[in-house]
C-alpha cells in the first residue's frame, strides 16, 4: 500500500501531527547512518511512549507497511535504515526518553530507549556509576540492546546483553502487546530469558521501548599504559601475564598495528605521538582499574614490577604509562586516523583469543595476493578476540576497485569463519550491510529455527534482517 | 503407550543394553534430587552421544513417551525427576562427558553436559582458570545450564548464562536436530543468541550435548571478613561503601541471620564459632580476591582501613579476617545447620539490593502472625539481592503442619513478587517444584509468547515445565 494522505492521518492522530514526517527535507534527518549508508524512507513516526507505538505498529501493520525501528543513527550495518525504495516506515525511538530512573543501591537504571548512552552515563556519575559498554559513538539504549554492541571493555563487563536485567517491548503484529520482560533483579531464574534473545536482534522481533540496565561502580582509579612490541606475536602472552597478575583490575587490553597507529598519528592533529617518531611494530593499549581504596600510585607501581621482566627480556621495547585519558586518545582516533588517509573496507571480526596473532599474519599475505592496493590497518579488542579488520585504499593507490574491496571483504570473513571458526561480526550486530554473510555462514538449521522464532515474534514485517 | 519389550529392544539397539534401565532396582538411582523429591520413570536411558540422543528422542516421540533430560540430581525444584505416576522417560546426562577441552588463551572449555563441575575446575586449575559459578552441590554442566545457576559469586562474574559462549543442543521431535549454537567466542553478534534462551529453561526446550563455557583467572590472593552488626540495616550501606572502595575486587557479599548462624554452630560440629559465643544480630561475609600481583597482605591492610571508620561509629561490633576457607565454611555450613535443626521451609527468592532488609522485616512480622511456629532462618547472596529465605519449623514445635507451612510459603513469595518487584526463584531455576508460581506470577502476555516458543523449539513433550 502506498503512504496517501488517508494512511498519514491515521498516524497523525495516533501520535499528533508533529511526529508524522513525510516531506523529503523531514525524512532527511532519517536516513543516513554512523558508516554514511543512506536509506529512503517512505514515512517517519517517532512515537513519545509504549501504547503509541502500539497504535503506529497496528497501523503499520493495517496498511501493510514495513517497519524499521531506529534509534541515534550510529550503527555501522544499516539495521536502522530503511530501503532505499522509499517503501518503509522509520519508528524513531528518539522521543523514547522519560526520566532515567537510578536506584544506586540496585546499581540499576530504568530508561527510555531513546535515551543516549550518554545522557545515562551522566545520570550515573552522580552516583559514582556507569555504564559499563565503552564506545566511540553515542548510541541510543534501544540501538544498543538491538545491536548488543560490545566495546573496549567488554574483556571485563561483558556485553549489553550481560549488563540487561529487563525489556519492554511491543510486538509486531494485528494488534501489538505490550510485554515486559525480565525485571529489575541481579539474580532471576523464574521465566524463559526472552529479553536476552532481544538483545542481538537488530530490531526484528519487536519494538524495544525501554531496559533496565545494570550499572558498574566508576572506578575512581584508572592508569593506562602503552606498549611498544616489536614482534606482534607477543601480545598475547602479555595478556595472559596481565590477567594472571591483576585478574579482575584488567579493564581492557587493546592492539593497534603500525600501520593503523601511523594512520591515526599522520591525519589527527590533536594527538601528542606518545613514541616520538618511532613507531613500533605493534602497540597494545591496556587499562588498569579500581576503587577508592586501589591508588593509581599503587596501580602504576605493580603495573611497572609486573613488565619489567618483559622489558628486560625485550618483549617490550618501550612504554608509556599515564592516567589520564591521553593513550585512550591515540586508540580512538584510529578510526579518523584510516577515515582520512583513504577509502576504508571495514571488517568486525572476533575469533579466539589465541588466534588473533596467527589470523593476522596468514590474512595479510592472502590480501598482499589478491587486494595489493590495499594496506591492511587493524586494530581492536584483542583482550576479547575483537579484531577491526580494517583496509584502506590509499588516496595515491588509483581509482577504487569495489570488485577487489569486496574480494577482499570475502577472503577475511571466509577465512575467520570457516578457518578460525570465528566471527564474520564480533560487535556491530547483523544488518543489511551483513545479511549475506549471516545466511552463507550461518547453518541452515539454526537459520531454520531462527526464522521460526522470528515469525512468532514479529509476523509483520519489522526490521531488515531475516534471520531465517 | 506403555513402556514394553518392543519399546525397550528399540532404545538398545540404539544406545546398547547397558544404557536402557526399567527395573526398579536401576531405576531407583534415578529416582530422587538434591532436596530429597522423588520421581518414578518408567524407563532411563544414557545416551553417549548427540546422536544417541537423537535416536533416543525419534523413539520417545514414536512412543508418545514424555522425555525427561536429568543431570546430577543436585537441582532443588525437581526439574529433571520424572513424575510419579511411572510414565516418562528419563534421559540421563550422565555418559555426555568426552573429554574436557580447556583453551588457556582463550580462557574457554567445552565440555560434554554430563561433565560435573568439579571435574571441569580440577581440569581449568591446571591452566590457573577456574568456572567462576561457586555452588554448595556438584551439578553436571548440562543440569547448571538448564537451572542457569547463579551462586554465591554472582556480584562479580554473574549467571551461568553471561558465561556461556556457545551450546549443543538436540531438538526434541520427529527427527531431532543436533544444533550448535553460539561458538567458543568473547565477542560475537553474528545470530540470534539461541543459547542465551536454553539457559535457564529447565531442560524444556531441548537436550544440551554440550556447552562451551567462559572461563576465569582463578584468583591467586584472597581474603574473607566476617563482620558482625549489631543492626542488620547497615549491611546495605557495608555493600556500596565496599563496592566503591575495591570495585571489581569484591568477589562476593553474602548475609547471614542471628537464627542461621547459631543453627550452623549448634549442629556443625567441625566449624569453629568465630565469635566464641557472642552470636551477633547480623552477620555479613565479604570476600576480596585479586591476582598474583595483589598481595593478600595488602588486601588485608585496605580492607582493614575501609572498614575502620565502620568500627568507630559502631555500624560493626567485630570482625575476623582471614586467608583461610575457615569463613567460607561458616557459611557454607549453614544449609546443614537449618536441616538439624528441624524441617525446613526453603524459599529461593532474589529482589532490588536495597529492599533487602525491609523485606527481612516486613516477613518476619508476617510469620510471627500466620505461622508462630516457624522461625526464619534467612541467609544468602545480599550483595546480588538473592535471599534464602528459608524458615524452620523445629523439632521442639509440634508435628509438622504442611498446610502452616504452605500459608508461610504463599506469604513469602507473594510478598516479594507482588510488593517488591522481585522474584520467586533466584537461583534454582523452574521445575515442578514451583510451576504454580510461574502460572501466577508471569503475566498472561509473557506466559503465551513463552509458551509459543517452547512448542516451536520442543513440540513433544519434553522436561517438566510448561512454560505457557
Amino acid at each position: 500500500m502506498s503512504v496517501d494522505a488517508t494512511l498519514i492521518s491515521a498516524f497523525e492522530d495516533a501520535l499528533g501531527t508533529g511526529h508524522v514526517f513525510h516531506e523529503a527535507a523531514d525524512l532527511e534527518t532519517y536516513a543516513e547512518d554512523g558508516r554514511g549508508t543512506r536509506g529512503e524512507p517512505a514515512l517517519v513516526v517517532r512515537p513519545g511512549s509504549a501504547d503509541e507505538v502500539r497504535a503506529a505498529l497496528a497501523i503499520a501493520y493495517a496498511a501493510g507497511l514495513r517497519v524499521v525501528p531506529q534509534g541515534a543513527r550510529t550503527g555501522l550495518v544499516a539495521a536502522g535504515l530503511a530501503e532505499t525504495e522509499g517503501q518503509d516506515l522509520v519508528l524513531s525511538l528518539e522521543r523514547l526518553k522519560g526520566s532515567i530512573a537510578i536506584d544506586p543501591v540496585n546499581r540499576s537504571a530504568r530508561v527510555g530507549a531513546g535515551v543516549l548512552l550518554s545522557e545515562l552515563n551522566a545520570a550515573a556519575a552522580e552516583h559514582g556509576l556507569f555504564f559499563p559498554i565503552d564506545l566511540g559513538a553515542d548510541p541510543s539504549i534501544g540501538g544498543m540492546v538491538a545491536a548488543n554492541t560490545g566495546g573496549a571493555r567488554l574483556l571485563r563487563y561483558g556485553d549489553v546483553r550481560q549488563n540487561l536485567m529487563g525489556l519492554e517491548l511491543v510486538t509486531a503484529e494485528a494488534d501489538p502487546r505490550h510485554l515486559v520482560l525480565g525485571s529489575e533483579l541481579w539474580k532471576n531464574n523464574a521465566a524463559l530469558a526472552l529479553q536476552d534473545l532481544v538483545a542481538g536482534s537488530s530490531g526484528a522481533l519487536g519494538v524495544v521501548t525501554a531496559a533496565t540496565l545494570a550499572l558498574s561502580p566508576r572506578p575512581a582509579n584508572t592508569v593506562t599504559a602503552l606498549l611498544a612490541l616489536p614482534e606482534p606475536e607477543t601480545a598475547l602472552a602479555i595478556l595472559t601475564r596481565m590477567e594472571d597478575a591483576f585478574g579482575t583490575l584488567l579493564t581492557a587490553f587493546e592492539g593497534i598495528s603500525r600501520p593503523a597507529l601511523s594512520a591515526a598519528l599522520a591525519h589527527v592533529s590533536s594527538l601528542r605521538d606518545p613514541f616520538a617518531g618511532a613507531i613500533p611494530g605493534y602497540c597494545v593499549l591496556l587499562e588498569l582499574s579500581g576503587g577508592r581504596a586501589v591508588p593509581a600510585e599503587w596501580l602504576e607501581e605493580k603495573l611497572a614490577e609486573t613488565l619489567e621482566p618483559l622489558f628486560e627480556d625485550g618483549t617490550i621495547a618501550d612504554t608509556r604509562i599515564d592516567r589520564s585519558t591521553a593513550l585512550w586518545a591515540v586508540r580512538h582516533a584510529v578510526p579518523e586516523g584510516l577515515r582520512k588517509s583513504g577509502r576504508v573496507v571495514a571488517c568486525d571480526i572476533a575469533m579466539k583469543r589465541g588466534d588473533v596473532m596467527r589470523f593476522r599474519g596468514e590474512i595479510a599475505q592472502t590480501l598482499a595476493q589478491i587486494a595489493p592496493q590495499l594496506e591492511l590497518h587493524d586494530f581492536g579488542h584483542i583482550g576479547d578476540g575483537g579484531l577491526h579488520c580494517n583496509c584502506v585504499w590509499p588516496d595515491n593507490a588509483g581509482p577504487y576497485d569495489a570488485k577487489v574491496a569486496e574480494a577482499a571483504r570475502e577472503a577475511i570473513f571466509r577465512t575467520v569463519v570457516e578457518d578460525y571458526r570465528g566471527s564474520f561480526s564480533a560487535e556491530h550486530g547483523v544488518g543489511p550491510a551483513n545479511s549475506a554473510w549471516y545466511q552463507r555462514f550461518t547453518p541452515s538449521d539454526v537459520r531454520d529455527l531462527s526464522g521460526r522464532i522470528q515469525a512468532l515474534m514479529a509476523p509483520m514485517p519489522l526490521g531488515r534482517v531475516n534471520f531465517g
